[in-house]
């Protein structure tokens, strides 16, 4: 339970420096992200070094006691170096080849463009590596971000057709499992294969996935090459990345895996965030200064199961950004508030970007801890607050020492590739995944569940509530896990829809999961917003939206509830119910609620806004909502955060007597 | 009165042919369409053919009994002909090049392409042509689709060039014509012309219309070239080639002209049509589950007029699919009701696309007649229980043995060229012809009136009311003909506004209508949503839509209506009736009931979602409400399907006693 | 107060041009612009010129004793030109190359296409330049029309690279005052600095500025080039532009200086205009046929001031127009009352486009004073009208001969560059400068003040309202003359929060105001729809749109209104207020007049639609509302046109006894 912050001493006069540290360190700072964007200070023109202003600042900063995260600086190409290989240029969709004037301009297959990032990150990982403050280095920035990935240029063609060659082996082999008969797409060699761009239609499915995993597996290889300089030169340092939020143009599984990563660390913006996913424009009105309650939650949970336990926020809003269509001033006390969130979420450390508002260039606009006048932001004064109040807590000062947050009792499943797969075959415009997902998340935050976000391939032994909000294509093995699972299950449509190879299973969906679930889905309801299917679940009634199936049931399956026309809509077998449909909020509350308690857990149904959270013994209540409400403390609760009663924006925390 | 159906039988093992013929021929089904999309197994290499698995299919479903339409594959060139000529790609309005992948990856105006068709294609014909169970050929397939027509491409503009030197012989009498010297816009050789793309505001109306009319004369040579090869090898056989529904980027009288085609032959998807096309969100919400009760009729009526008499469905959706933006599945019943009502307006063949659902590349979210595990699909129950009330039925066999359906007494003049005149200058947001089109014909329709869709070159003599919804440009003769007809006439806004060179007539619009109709267009009223001039018709009280003309009358017009500020809203002289606005439905209801009632025709007004259509002695009714209603049979009928009451999506048909 | 218009011989029959002229005078026209869309009549091949027919033009007209406005052809160059360099097209932001077909297709950064320019202007001056009839000199058209500015060609690169080494002389300047080491944007030179096009994400935003002054300056020198040669053949006539509406693409202070124009001259669309620029839906369907009672005259101030109080009109609209999405005919009366408003705004002339509509190409459906047949247009009747009135009024004919308007008691600064500041920088979707300082002068006509727009370089002294709706960037002593001047000031937000280098100013916003105003923006409350902070002022309560900043006030400063949550909505300090929001109109209302009365002006509530001009001795009433009003005028007023009691679409005009 620490805080951290993001600096960019060539942005400013180095007079400023030494004052600079010594105000992070009173302001209860311990931990400094610096270097991530500066390549054109270290490199000024090809080959030439400079490294003694970072050397100043790394001591300046050192010397003032706070630990380090270096960031290699390739996610911003100096102009020298893009003139002198233009080609490393990324390419649209539509062709067109992005410029330089920004960040991220170049191509992630750009294997010359590759070479230069490895000597670049090799040169500081040599002068920096063995420095004792340097305690963790994070790769390039966001990777992803900007949409310049994909990118779909010629490197990415060769690269992919390399790829594919060594996923398939033969090209009779693709075209057999790709189904290229189909509009006689038949390939002779892998080197015909183009890029699934710019097509008069539709792309073939598994062209379109296969696509997106090499692309994922490329972002995973442009970090894992630096990882791998750098482990030689900083073998006890943390290998970080800094993820954002609501983010899937890669496998963070994937990514992770392999001891790529240390730390999970991601950057969090709740407001804008919450502006530009897909919420309703009610919700998107009501939280409006605070953040939907369980936006930065879920990327909590999500990129703790990524780092396996260990997560840092690297960047934490500290007022309004930049960057959505609209800004909005925080309410106040919501900086102080995502600080205790991220803590009671298991985040070791919570950093802000940044220290100081640049007046100048692109993000001048973005706040940070300090006003571009050097005085402390309204953001900062609360960040002051929480820390002083960290340090005169024994309760959150042992809480800041104790090691990764515990497993909780419910997991939720959560899968790249289903998202992929339901993007580039939505069939029902506005079916987005990740957003059925959120749907389910929030329901059990409703309810005061705390959850685990997982992979489909984690071991899910020990958890007493599995819900699988959808996913495309099962892995081996998935279907008898869950049969054997003492688990209660809870699964939502479009499970087992898909082979690995994007094709429907020759069994029909759900496929493999038909040996736990006897039925299969003849045809798929694709719901314009005015066609309501509506059911009637343990006295709650509601409507399908997006997407509903018309299944046939086979013996042994209880139908639990119907469609108005008699289609089933909730079916179950033992332990496991299966939703054939998007639920609206109530019908997916009245389906959870059913199966937590049938597992044996507590389900409280929080007032709107309010959330809590448990870390250990301690646990914490949000109040995002617009008015004042009781945390749900049992009587004897002992308050070691605030009291009881909670106004906008406040929080409080107690451990139970 | 036959059902066909669409099969691929190079995407599944050659082991299930024989059992799926037998399951087709059992089923009713007499007609079998095959290998538009399978060049790639036709050729593998190039000028490497594999006509063996193409002859064994062809074998085993002759054996079975069945009738087989051989389509030529050049809606989809594989790989390595792209490869081979990469200049054959279309390329967009955009200036980007499209790419293989998909399929139509092809520039229509590609000389080294149109020789590579034409090859493969006599091929092809050389092989079977002479089949006795080959009985028809298919051109491509949906010629226009996707938008790859009009390519923007050298070649398209090189034959552009020809193509206007043809037309206007002299660069001078092009200047003229287009009257270039607005703007500086002249030309000194037909070389100098480019194509109408990337203008920084508009371009020349009529070099925009020049182009459209010649993009549609490269559609149709594309087909007769493929034609006039097939018609030597296979002289007995019908040529078709599958149409789309509401399209109109070529002119399809035009096309068909000359014997290009034996049978107008149409690609019909209701429900996904109904979700695209401009219809009000009420109508959209109301038919999700049946399609728009019009929506189908007119096409229906449409490709009988372009077959001269002959038109066959060739792809008949059988459940949902998967390109519009929601693709619900239809209301239990509409399978069977789709292929009465086909047959109601002529149709010699209903035919469905596919036999079976395939499982893997892009279309695998579209139904067919099977799902992908081989069990009769809900539509293909449907389908089979139509086959035998036919069979069963005597009046309905003898119906289907009976020759084109006979002429309606209503006719409704469609015409392709107004439709790209008013694309190309809407003048008011939301103009749409070939809407305004529909909306006269839905309102005959719910006056219980059947009608051809005609050409405005068309002998128009022996109808009883013929309706003009608009008509940019008047045919030579055409107003004479109006003056000297014996039917009632009915007559929209905007016609006689255009001259075939795209102006205003000298004589302002209605140009050479000025004879029968004296008035003159003095301004036009384009009219945003929220101006709506009201008059009352008949006791009727509407609104003008989008459209209103301020006319000046002259002696020997009646002026019917006026709008609330005087301008004349309907005139008319004798038989003649005009409509200076786009009308709300109940106003183009009480114009269409004036007007039909004086033709002597008898008027009925159906409830909402019936409709009726009569062929030879039987009338056929459809419900495609949401509430059971009674058919209007005489109390005498005779039914010879179903009974009078029908639930949502139920047909009957009877015979007048 | 004389009538003018547009005409273009060549597009007509040589027979008509005298009987043409002779109607033109006859109806009372004294001006005639010509030529300037001439160039492949000038010079159908390269170097060949044919001036006979133009010579006969001249002549014709000049017979008449009409004034002829000769207009260049650059705006129209002939497709031979383009031929021969075909690098002189413009480059679209996305890359594309814009395409010969229509007009303005140039790149005005091309220096081969601006030496042709020269020769064509030179050669047109020499042969008319002396002609008596010949009285001013019109530049191409409409400059920055159809958005070919800016133009991000490799030509436009060269020179924004020339403009910028001018600007900053050495790099390491221009790298310091960028901020470029944000994202290692460093440049080792001039030459490598890119267009601020196709960024993955935002460029610096100074990047873009820079761009857009420079593009500003290349429109500026493109018309000041032509111009030096027309004064040199031609040193007697008035040198001319004719402007648009609502256009920011340029700065027009700059354009006009040092003498570049003689007259601002400009083309007014009010009721196209009306329905595509940022009003409420409300305001649009209600001035649907009338324009929006203040967009004209908008344009009339502003080109007043642009102008140094000389200003025509030199297209007025006659009638419906081809451009907006709906173009519907205006109200009987409007063609009459835009030409007395412009007359009361101080415009010397108004002239009309066109004289007659032509019946071909892309402006087919733009009205003129003529329809096609050659009879007058409705609008062309009422332009008869107006010429008889002011011919026969003596008063009217007096103030026709009299000089420039006098000086309004308030003047509105607006900025170019601060509308071009936050193009860039929006922050908030939705924030649109133009559209805010149209709020504040509309609000200060629905009070009946008459305003003068100026510049923020202007000589403000003698004004006793000065409003400043926004300026992001002081000029130099902006601050000082606010706290010495003795007029009332109204400044709006965003003032004073940019330097000129596009950075946030180090003492905070509104930077050297706080000398005027002790206050400085901690953040800023960018505003969703749904975010509506509310303030109560004078009795008036309302709330902040768009935009809202949160200051802390230091001691001398009153708060004249809080938001609901206390952050300070007004402040003042002596005769300065400061609005801290965009607010809605009521509040805007209370705040203007408050200043208004303080400052000594008599204020008017007008009711809706109503507006009054002053000019002279004679206030003008106009009534752009639905339903008749009285004018303001006092008892004992003599009317010298019209009556009390207005009708939609009349004018009268008074002199006070």
């Amino acid at each position: 339970m620490q805080l951290g912050v993001c600096y960019y001493p060539e942005q400013w006069p180095e007079t400023l420096w030494a004052d600079d540290a010594r105000r992070m360190v009173e302001l209860g700072i311990t931990h400094v992200r610096i270097a991530e964007f500066a390549w054109s200070r270290m490199e000024p023109r090809a080959g030439v070094y400079e490294w003694t202003w970072l050397d100043r600042a790394v001591t300046t900063l050192a010397d003032a006691g706070l630990k380090i995260v270096l960031g290699t600086p390739t996610a911003s190409p100096p102009k020298w170096l893009v003139d002198s290989m233009p080609e490393m240029l990324p390419v649209r969709a539509d062709g067109t080849t992005w410029n330089s004037g920004s960040r991220r301009h170049y191509d992630i297959c750009s294997e010359p463009y590759r070479r230069e990032c490895l000597r670049i990150v090799e040169a500081m990982a040599q002068r920096y590596g063995s420095h004792p403050a340097v305690i963790a280095w994070q790769t390039d920035n966001e990777l992803g971000c900007h949409e310049t990935v994909p990118s779909y240029s010629k490197a990415a063609r060769a690269r992919f057709q390399t790829w594919l060659a060594r996923r398939y082996e033969t090209v009779d082999n693709l075209n057999q499992r790709w189904g290229t008969v189909f509009w006689s797409m038949e390939y002779a060699s892998f080197d015909a294969i183009e890029l699934p761009n710019l097509t008069p239609t539709d792309a073939n499915p598994i062209h379109l996935l296969d696509f997106r995993r090499f692309m994922s597996d490329e972002v995973t290889s442009f970090h894992r090459e630096q990882v791998d300089v750098l482990r030689r030169y900083a073998p006890n340092a943390d290998m970080l990345h800094n993820f954002m939020g609501f983010f899937t143009t890669f496998d963070h599984y994937r990514f992770a895996a392999n001891n790529s990563i240390d730390v999970a660390t991601w950057d969090s913006y709740p407001i804008a965030r919450t502006e530009v996913i897909a919420l309703s424009e009610e919700d998107k009105a009501r939280y409006a200064r605070t953040g939907h309650p369980d936006v930065s939650a879920f990327d909590h949970d999500r990129y703790r199961a990524i780092g396996q336990g260990r997560f840092w926020v690297m960047e934490q809003e500290a007022g309004p950004v930049n960057w959505a269509p609209w800004n909005p001033v925080p309410a106040p006390g919501m900086v102080r508030l995502w600080a205790y969130e991220a803590f009671a979420h298991g985040a070791e450390l919570v950093s802000y970007f940044r220290w100081r508002q640049a007046p100048f260039a692109q993000e001048q606009m973005h706040s940070g801890l300090n006003l571009p006048d050097n005085t402390l932001s309204p953001g900062g004064r609360e960040v002051a607050r929480a820390a002083q109040e960290i340090t005169q807590s024994d309760a959150l000062t042992k809480l800041a020492q104790s090691g990764p947050a515990p497993r909780a009792e419910v997991a939720l499943v959560f899968d790249y590739e289903t998202q992929w797969m339901f993007e580039i075959q939505r069939h029902a415009k506005g079916f987005d995944y990740q957003t059925l997902a959120f749907e389910y998340y929030r329901t059990l935050r409703e309810m005061a569940l705390d959850a685990d976000i997982v992979s489909a391939h984690a071991d899910l032994s020990g958890y007493k509530l599995i819900v699988v909000p959808g996913l495309a294509a099962l892995p081996a093995g998935f279907a008898k896990s869950v049969e054997q699972s003492s688990a209660q299950w809870v699964i939502g449509p479009r499970t087992g829809s898909k082979t690995a190879d994007f094709a429907i299973p020759a069994q029909l969906p759900p496929g493999a999961l038909q040996t736990v679930l006897p039925f299969k889905v003849l045809e798929v309801d694709s719901l314009r917003p005015t066609l309501q299917p509506t059911t009637t679940f343990n006295g709650v009634t509601g409507i399908a939206l997006h997407w509903r199936e018309h299944i046939e049931t086979r013996d042994g399956l209880d139908v639990l509830a119907r469609f108005d026309d008699n289609w089933p809509a909730i079916v179950a077998r033992g332990h496991v119910r299966y939703a054939s449909a998007w639920f609206d909020a109530a019908l997916h509350r009245a389906l959870l609620e059913g199966a937590a308690r049938d597992a044996g857990l507590a389900v409280t149904h929080l007032p709107q806004g309010l959330r809590v959270r448990r870390r250990g013994e301690i646990t914490f209540a949000f109040n995002f909502g617009a008015t004042a409400v009781d945390a749900p403390a049992p009587d004897n609760a002992r308050f070691v955060l605030g009291q009881r009663t909670l106004g906008t924006a406040d929080v409080c925390a107690w451990i139970a007597a």
